[in-house]
């Protein structure tokens, strides 16, 4: 999956279902009037506190990429739903700052509520920092939630702001003063991943944290990010959609690991943790925590998901070391056990797959696609039912998207009850789903053609698979980064003079969030971190031709040694994911011996692991579609 | 030529000879009591001054990759004379920083003297700036000549020590104090280049730099590396060996152009350039007029070619912006003329090339080589004869690298009289070397075996060539650099489980210095700059096998234009370089068909173009070394 994909209310299985634990809020839109007062409301409080700018970003108390409703306040303000938008309002105006993506969905939503559109990266537009900087007067007042807000802009502004004699309060939430029906926080429970899926123990994953620690020279690790609490202490939870974690902070010294976790959370997994010298505290108490133990210490913490109030609970005194966790680096190079659990979901939910593959290429001529009875939604919802037959299964792990002919162009597309769209004959069928089984996280992208394909389609696709299986075959020397790699997957795409906006791969969780650092595939990433083996990434190139087609081609991998020779140690990966690709699109043409050898292989893997579980005639559909296509360069 | 290579003193044609006016000094050395004694001299000297810790940096005033003998003041003091040195002498120790090429030869030079080796890289090794900063106690007092230490390396020391009260002497040159036989500063005089090779005047030049600076919205321009005074004035110089440039600097505003070189070196072009709308003034005049004419003005200025005392006569009042000049982005970007020129003078450079390449590959069996005749040395000066009858040669643009056997495994080597090898039967011989012709600079290495390769030697030999190609056959977007496109030539060595520890490629000049910025091909380039059409850069992958060989390919390339498409502009390379590959040394089994292709196409161009300038014999052997490998496909 490709960035943040928002929650997609008609698609999601009721919470009660799914035995998950948030509150299911219905954000009803109201008049651009009613806008208008909640923001003059805000305005009274603002002058109340004497105030007179006011920042709302969209985060959560832990820099989540997915965030419960409890933090849609910008939404609350201004009616603007896109995943991106913040807003800072002072006594005459407000703003919202949003990027391309929605320009024209925020055009529309702030009709009438006089809130003005700021469009990131459009020339003259500032930034939010600069903004504040170069519009602030001197001896002005700016205030926000610093418990929403991170660290890392906190610090952008505060000497800029200091110098100017601009007085800054960050722990006033006036979103939460004026907003009366305000959803409560998520308050799922916690449960114990049983060690065998994670390989190792809690007592185990404590020693290596430290032994960083101690090389760091460092006396504590404060972690804020959820995925990181819920690694460190084998928990996870049912506090965020799609990602099993738990509101949580922790504080580990050399002789104390603190989990700070809410009763109602942790009762489930106390008792366990106290066993394994872990004490559980409450939520809050981290920041009179940290106040009263951080003096005269050195604090490795990352502040790009520290918030500016659980950094400024620090004494002065603490000297912090902001960088990558030493839980965000190991959480990343999984266990033997965890690959050998990643390598088992990934046959349940490749069986899950391949089985709508197999009805969405059964459409083609059938009486019901001429009906226009199939539509996206009707698919993402088949394709969730398959996956619940794994018992394991838990939830999808992020919004699925189903995009049917030109809607596989649109990047950040997911089909809502206003989209939605009837399938064609003739159609591409982008499907890029994922689901969190207890065995791991999946993520998997495939494109298929109903019917008959065009030369260009074809074209494409082999284009783009080539990218995929050129950076799933590379071998490169340890050290190396995805910055450099990226480049294997679009060099075929660039020899015919097409390519696609977005990095080609990301780090995944297991049983964990589906985006997870600090490894990617990009050029783009702003850092170059060197690939270990064991760390697990998505390959997932395509191409996007505005009202046609979408094409993207996706597997995990997980990185691997492949050779050791007096120059070092050499890299790879092994695919992890077990789906068929659409031969319909492959042009034999286009691919050289050694790519159909993968291909072939490939397929034949696919076969033997998935056949057991079909019924016999699909897995005879399966046989043949994964046959060598050694046959059909033949007819060529 | 990979990186920076300095003076080989017996290879050096007379200076004479060459027409060239540096003087050549002779460095001797004497004892390492001598040594001491030079160093007490600057340590009465620094008492004299009160500065209590001295630093001899290794620069020039442009801060230059070659510098003339006028500069050794660390060599004088030392007796190091690796290319590489820096020292700080203090009132009881005397320090000398170099990199891991020189631990062993600055440890054998530095015997005896007392100075205290610094090992570059090795762990608890404090780089200069960070040695000073925590070993200079509060009020003391650090003194250099500020004209050859970079203003980034100030910069980098100043804020610091001025917290710590250590005061900053730079404007001390106390090794010219104490050098008695120091040679004089280069003489050479500056000459015109016709338009007619750079394909523009020094108007259009000026019009294009000036459109730059309004882009930027500065009001000036100063240029400090010789190259881009050069470049822009449309002159070339004789003041530094293998880089035709004159000691000068420049001041460029809206309606003035200034060019700071004394007269006896003016001489030749003053009167053209006046006619240009050019002042001429004398060299050290550029500092009082910085000091009287940068008030309040904003100057660009890349601060990594700037000295400190070219920086510091600037007004306090005045705003640096500290970047890439236009004139360095625009010099990469060659003229159509530079080009077709380039290609030219690549037929000479190729028929040189070749001629030695056929001389060496005849040794095989021959006499000569039996008896022990034939040397590296011999190798370099016939090569220079042949390139010599080019008519527009000029002289040589780096210290040529005749490398045989394991000599070719030390990626510095340079043969010396010390070192200097006699080739035999069974050797591969590396030949890194490039010439300056009117027509441009050239680059180009080439490896061949005298006899017969090991199995090992053809498997690593075309698996360099794979990266070569790979590279140079490169397709990319338009804002792709050369960051991103050094892995495609290390992917077919990474396959077989070897590598190189050096850059891919670096930009080469037109009749200026071999190595250019700002684009280069390497993972490790401080920064990602974009190829642009008209770049010239060097492909030249290897590997180097400790006491066995070494083998290199580079080629030289120019950035073209490929394809446009609704997804943007697609660049690639075309080949300058015209000198066949050793087919002794080619695995056809390891090649694919387009690999083939591309060698048996590059071949048969080879022929074409060098074969009406070889007598018939050789002509003949050039037609058979270049025919297409197919023949010897069939016969495996």
């Amino acid at each position: 999956m490709l960035l943040r994909i928002f929650l997609n209310k008609k698609l999601k299985v009721p919470a009660a279902e799914r035995g998950r634990y948030f509150e299911v809020y219905n954000m009803k839109r109201v008049s651009a009037e009613e806008y208008k007062k909640r923001i003059d409301l805000i305005r009274k409080e603002m002058s109340g506190a004497d105030i007179d700018f006011y920042y709302v970003p969209d985060g959560d108390f832990h820099m989540s990429e997915y965030v419960s409703d409890f933090f849609k306040g910008r939404e609350y303000l201004s009616g603007f739903d896109g995943s991106n938008g913040q807003m800072v309002i002072t006594a005459d105006e407000a703003l919202l700052w949003t990027d391309g993506r929605y320009f024209l969905q925020a055009a529309e939503q702030l009709e009438g509520t006089g809130i003005i559109l700021m469009k990131m990266g459009e020339p003259g537009v500032k930034k939010i920092p600069e903004f504040l900087i170069s519009e602030m007067p001197e001896g002005q007042t700016l205030g926000f939630d610093g418990r929403v807000v991170p660290y890392s802009f906190y610090e952008q502004i505060s000497e800029t702001l200091d110098k100017k004699n601009v007085k800054i309060i960050c722990d006033i939430d006036l979103v939460g003063n004026v907003w009366n029906d305000r959803p409560s926080l998520p308050s799922g429970k916690a449960w114990i991943l049983d060690d065998k899926y994670s390989g190792n123990t809690v007592s185990e994953r404590l020693v290596m944290v430290r032994e960083k620690l101690e090389k760091d020279n460092c006396d504590a690790l404060i972690l804020s990010a959820l995925d990181e609490t819920a690694w460190l202490f084998g928990f996870r939870g049912e506090d965020v959609e799609y990602n099993p974690v738990t509101l949580s902070f922790a504080y580990i010294s050399m002789d104390e690991a603190l989990l700070f976790m809410d009763d109602d959370k942790a009762c489930d997994i106390k008792d366990a943790l106290e066993k394994s010298g872990v004490t559980v505290k409450k939520y809050d108490e981290i920041f009179s925590y940290l106040k009263n133990n951080s003096e005269g210490k050195k604090i490795l913490i990352d502040c790009d998901f520290a918030s500016t109030s659980l950094i400024n609970s620090l004494s002065n005194t603490c000297e912090k070391v902001n960088k990558n966790t030493p839980v965000r680096e190991l959480k990343a190079c999984k266990t033997g056990a965890e690959i050998e659990n990643e390598r088992s979901a990934h046959i349940s939910d490749g069986v899950a797959v391949t089985r709508i593959l197999h009805d969405i290429k059964m459409l083609s001529g059938s009486e019901e696609l001429k009906a226009g009875n199939v539509t996206e939604l009707d698919i993402a919802e088949k394709l969730l039912s398959y996956r619940k037959e794994a018992e394991d299964f838990i939830e999808e792990s992020f919004a699925p998207i189903i995009a049917t002919g030109a809607h596989g162009a649109i990047i950040h597309y997911e089909p809502t009850p206003e989209t939605n769209t009837v399938i064609k004959e003739g159609d591409m069928v982008l499907l890029d789903t994922g689901g969190q089984y207890l065995r791991g996280t999946t993520d998997i992208t495939r494109t298929v053609i109903i019917g008959k394909p065009t030369d260009k389609m074809k074209k494409y696709y082999t284009a783009v698979l080539k990218g995929n299986i050129a950076l799933s075959e590379a071998v490169f020397r340890e050290g190396t980064s995805g910055k450099s790699l990226d480049i294997y997957a679009r060099k075929p795409l660039w020899e015919i003079g097409i390519d696609y906006n977005h990095g080609t791969g990301h780090g995944v969780g297991f049983l964990l969030n589906v985006h997870e650092g600090p490894q990617s595939i990009s050029v783009n990433a702003p850092k170059a971190y060197p690939f270990m083996p064991g760390m697990i990434t998505s390959d997932e190139p395509g191409v996007y031709i505005e009202g046609e087609f979408g094409i993207r081609t996706e597997n995990m991998t997980v990185c691997v040694e492949k050779n050791v020779t007096e120059f070092g140690k050499f890299l790879g990966f092994d695919v992890l994911t077990l789906v068929p690709y659409d031969r319909d699109l492959i042009d034999c043409s286009m691919l050289d011996e050694e790519e159909i050898r993968v291909i072939d292989s490939y397929h034949e893997k696919v076969y033997q692991k998935l056949a057991p579980f079909f019924d016999e005639k699909t897995a005879l559909w399966l046989k043949d579609i994964t046959r060598p296509l050694i046959d059909l360069t033949a007819k060529i």
